[in-house]
């Protein structure tokens, strides 16, 4: 060990320049540290400080990667869709306009009219017309430039991502590995199970663990005793500014009805009642085995250690003893740690059709905006409303507005329900639950919102559609509908993404709810500050909202480029909006160090393709059949892009390099020789539920150094079978 | 480290009475082991002792893992198809005969004739009826039996396989990790920055390293080497015959024309001049830097250390430092261990390219024997060959066999081809290589000889009949030719199948290469030996014909369930065939541990799912379209099944788990305490060509015990940039 020792010290100063910097600022920081108030003047001045600056690195100190990130994903759009729009504008509008399509038509067809945007899109040119060739080379200028930049962005955000991470103070899920699926065992509990496993299979690197309880119960019980405590002192101030009357509640349902009693005498003695139960309760959680569910967190002595258990297959049974990275603490999702492999199979297939059903029976409430667009057609089924339509100037709103809107109302329920059906998909991190959620939110709003609104009709219809069509046929049939939809999509993106934006500026929703709140429920000091929470960055929904302008933007560039200056001004609008309330606003839940750019990566690409193959379609329409092969191309030639960039990147974000491990640990080691990773640790992944309660911990932590735990295991003379059937599993 | 020996002690007292029985086989072996001859007459009964018996265990001891598992594929076929058979003689067979969809149509239509199998297939029973209900049931029972055959396959061959590892002996590939891609450094030598790179990063694990030399040129040398001294030892032996005649030669090519010399002489001459070539060609590769290929066979302490290693990610950039569990040393392709990332990448894009383009152009020959295959058609092109097609017995013979000829004749080249396409995309293990051959050969056969068959017409017409039908008419197309083929498939289950393994038992083509080979190459007695050379398994030919054989049992089982008969018989002579060949003809040349399975799983799956859409197909074409949400689900459910196969059992054919290292590990150190592994392992991984030569390895082995390896890294003042840039990478 000696020897390697210096090995390592070498390895050490060959990092020392690169870590130098870091190092500094590091001290910097401890040197900086004086009373708590002055803290919160320097963040407050420093919030300031940073809304103007352009400073990235201390934009990460406050607000977290994720965020940091997440506002760089505006930034792509704009620097996308800038130069895009310029050559577009400059190429391809003056190649459009100065074609004659429309005038051939008109004067065949005396009573077709096209509006004025349609002069300035792809739809002017007449079918096999050479200018089609401008098109497609437009096509590959706008793919190469965007699969340029988003190159650029991954390289960085990896970049980003490695330095947070490399530089990250020491946390706890460093150094742990959550272990799910314990096989059960007849003769040792889950503790003794798991403490003799690590012992054995990673003898030198395994440090401690921490089993996990089923404290759903318990957790109930303190939300219940923390809101009668929250009324008691509500009637104890209550007492306190009018001593003469003693206040008084009502004992039936929420204090409307029933016999009058002492409000303070009957909150207390509550209260009492209450706790003893959460002793119970407490007590039973502990002493019960069942109520330990078979996963556990296991601490190791180094990152390298835990870098190793998460990367590695344990057991011969792969769904048996699976390791991943510890989330954060606070990035646990407790309720679904417990859950059996194959009952997760099982649910996620359920799933995956309740996903299906929701996203084709959401179509019909689609189709109805889109008949409700056509106001000729309200008319005549309602002609009483036809005075109020047409008198003034309700027929453009109407017309103009009302789809969106209707829209809006279910897209903002949507979420919600996506997110429970995460849940019961079984994951158990708040992050990879947004992610989910955000990934079915995608699918809904490309099938339903882009998908729906071009090929309309009933969701029959449209099924038929794609089953009886030939595969050649669906993007043509799709990319007809394109240019007479960009009016469509115009007012969309109006409504949805400038309003959603100035919305989110003004925080429309969470004022109502807060001043309704302050009015009814607000009893305390308590009340008042929860209720003046300010939320965090609805990831779930912003981020699939905001790839359909990515992917509106994608598809329009190449055939009515007149739309793009809609999309910029959204991305430059939302990216001062967003990074303002990321700055000043938003508290974080969770740092999951951008572990979700490989899914915007991914949707963008989507979106690419989706334009490449309309574009595709749309010109075979247009009888220029011989350019399939060179639009053929284009998708190909994409999808080998993504593979590319999967495979140089990706896994900087799915598993943590041994490299980086041994660097961080040994640059620890000399740091701080004598650092007690025990006292550290222990307790850093207790169920919220005991952390509140300051529980003593100790029980299920091994805190003695000595290794060896006394086995309860009985001797089964001859019964060899048993034996060998916990080893073979 | 003195209490963790205790746990440890612990669990191999646990795991004891398990491995009890395998230590006590392998103490009889060493007992056992008496002189050289006595062990090969021993191995000579034991050959024909199983040829009689059906211990398995035996012949896996006697013909390797991978034989014997293959083997159970052709058990595996009739253990699926003689139930199936069964079910549909009783049941489908009478439901398809004594319906009347042919009587009908013969009324109709007086000059229509149906061959008496047409009687016996779902063709005789007429759109609409109740009876396909039958079917539709009937499919689902083959469906689930064919599930459940394979889960319990790919469970015993899991088992068999994890067995296999647990039990073989000690190998140098247990605990060595190929490691390629490492990035260049300008400072150190590769061997070094090895060294250097896993003592830092696996510190208590790492062992020794063995750099890879490409030395393709000296191999070229040393065969050409060996070739002349063949032809001195047969001069010489000429002369000691006669020795009143010196041997000559003559100067030219091949010894055919030029001056006459004394052949003794000559190659004397010519070996000399050759040795001090390789001397040259040895030391320049040895000596010269560039000759090291960037990859490295490194190994460890324990089997432990290889397998964290092998699973883990080295650092940053994944493209960089890539690790893999080294192949067994003779399964290792060394021609290209020296490929970087990108050109991987490249090549495998060009050679998916230039394999779709070989499938769909070797579609032209097969619409030739297509159009062979309909006599009539010939004798309408050439008349005045009528008399001879249609006299006596020729029509038969040309109608049956010679399509199913012609098409064996370009299948037989075409493995050689997919093989050198592998070869080119830069897989460095034989049994990779195979494995992706297999792969593209089975799409080929799926492609051209099954669709093709059904589909027929040419290369262009079959393309748009994929492109412009819908989605829903393509398997109704191929499905309704599919009861008319059945007599067509038959002929090639006789042509191709039954056909193939009697030349197989009988060896035709290695028994004439064999013959023209004595006559007119063998020299000496090496020469004879080399020729009289068995060959092993053509894994990557003869697997992918095989599934065509599940394929096509699979779609006539609810069919035309005639053909059952004919594909059993296949699956049973075969069986018979191979189990002798494996037994007493292959010699084993690499043992992969059936890492193959996976593959072999998935191919029956896709044959069960194209099957369900065909049989879907026929029935909504036989105006049964209620059925069609019947069909559906089933091949979602098969692929739900396969997903679940996947994640159950296909870690184990990839991943070695810690606890098997573990429990490996920890036996050895029991019964071997002081085994030296530095001298086990040194020289396991050389060149062929240096082993062939006994070359002195201990130049690239650190030797000694001292892990400090002096570093010739310069001293970098102040250019921190280009230290960083090493670590960054």
């Amino acid at each position: 060990m000696g020897r390697t020792c210096e090995v390592r010290l070498l390895e050490v100063l060959r990092t020392k320049s690169r870590e130098g910097t870091e190092r500094r600022e590091e001290e910097l920081k401890v040197r900086g540290g004086g009373t708590e108030s002055e803290a919160r003047l320097l963040s407050a001045r420093k919030k300031r400080y940073l809304f103007t600056s352009q400073n990235e690195s201390e934009l990460i100190d406050h607000a977290g990667l994720d965020s940091v990130v997440y506002i760089r994903i505006y930034l792509l759009g704009l620097k996308i869709f800038v130069p895009i729009a310029l050559l577009a504008f400059t190429v391809l509008l003056p190649v459009n306009y100065t074609d004659r399509n429309f005038d051939i038509l008109i004067t065949k067809v005396e009573d077709l009219t096209f509006s004025q945007i349609d002069k300035f899109s792809i739809s002017n040119v007449p079918s096999g017309s050479k200018r089609l060739f401008v098109h497609i080379f437009m096509a590959y200028v706008f793919t190469f430039w965007t699969c340029y930049m988003l190159y650029r962005e991954y390289k960085i955000v990896t970049d980003m991502r490695l330095h947070f991470l490399a530089t990250e103070k020491r946390r706890p899920d460093q150094f742990t590995v959550l272990v799910r699926n314990i096989p059960p065992d007849v003769d040792e509990s889950v503790s003794e199970y798991v403490e003799h496993f690590f012992r054995v299979n990673h003898p030198d690197q395994y440090l401690l663990h921490q089993v996990v309880y089923n404290a759903n119960k318990l957790a109930k019980i303190v939300t219940q005793k923390k809101d009668l405590r929250n009324r008691l002192v509500y009637y104890s101030n209550k007492y306190e500014r009018r001593p003469n009357r003693r206040p008084t509640t009502k004992a039936g349902f929420w204090g409307l009805w029933g016999k009058t009693i002492d409000a303070i005498d009957y909150y207390s003695a509550e209260i009492e009642k209450l706790s003893n139960k959460e002793v119970e309760e407490r007590e039973r959680v502990i002493g019960d085995p069942k109520a330990v569910v078979p996963a556990a967190f296991v601490s190791f002595k180094s990152r390298w250690g835990a870098a190793v258990c998460a990367q590695t297959q344990q057991t011969r049974n792969p769904t048996h003893w699976i390791t991943d990275w510890a989330p954060e603490p606070r990035d646990v999702y407790w309720d679904n740690l417990s859950m059996p492999f194959m009952e997760l199979n099982i649910r996620r297939v359920l799933m995956a059709g309740a996903f299906i059903g929701l996203t084709f029976f959401f179509m019909i409430p689609i189709a109805f905006v889109q008949t409700l667009a056509n106001i000729e057609s309200i008319e005549k089924v309602v002609p009483f409303l036809k005075p109020i339509i047409d008198g003034g100037t309700m027929k453009p709103i109407i017309q103009g507005f009302l789809p969106g809107i209707v829209l809006k109302i279910f897209l903002i329920l949507l979420p919600m329900i996506l997110m429970e059906m995460s849940k019961i998909e079984g994951y158990f991190t708040i992050s990879t639950l947004e992610s989910r959620a955000a990934g079915k939110f995608h699918l809904f709003l490309l099938v339903n919102v882009f998908l729906g609104s071009i090929v309309t009709g009933t969701v029959l219809q449209q099924i038929q559609v794609f089953l009886k069509e030939s595969p050649s046929e669906i993007p043509k049939i799709a990319s007809v509908a394109i240019p007479m939809k960009a009016t469509f999509f115009i007012t969309y993106i109006m409504v949805d993404g400038w309003a959603g934006i100035a919305a989110e500026i003004l925080k429309v929703v969470p004022l109502i709810i807060f001043h309704l709140k302050n009015i009814f429920l607000v009893k305390t000091e308590i009340d008042r500050e929860e209720a003046t929470d300010q939320g965090s960055l609805l990831w779930a929904t912003y981020e699939p909202r905001m790839q359909l302008y990515f992917l509106l933007g994608l598809v329009y560039s190449t055939v009515t480029p007149i739309l793009l200056p809609f999309i910029i001004v959204f991305f430059a609008f939302a990216y001062l909006v967003f990074r303002h309330q990321v700055i000043n606003v938003y508290d974080q839940k969770y740092e999951s160090a951008a572990s979700y750019w490989p899914d915007v990566h991914r949707r963008i690409i989507i979106g690419l393709m989706i334009s490449q193959i309309l574009l595709l379609g749309l010109l075979s329409t247009k009888q220029a059949l011989h350019s399939t092969p060179f639009m053929l191309v284009l998708p190909v030639l994409t999808f080998l892009f993504h593979r590319y960039c999967k495979s140089r990147f990706e896994s900087a974000f799915r598993k943590f390099p041994l490299q980086d491990a041994m660097i961080k640990d040994t640059l620890e080691n000399a740091r701080e020789p004598h650092l007690n990773l025990r006292t550290y640790l222990r307790g850093a992944y207790i169920h919220p539920v005991f952390k509140g309660l300051e529980l003593d911990t100790s029980m299920d932590v091994y805190e003695d150094d000595n290794p060896v735990v006394a086995t309860t295991r009985r001797s089964h003379k001859g019964s060899s079978g048993e034996l060998s059937s916990i080893l073979v599993v």
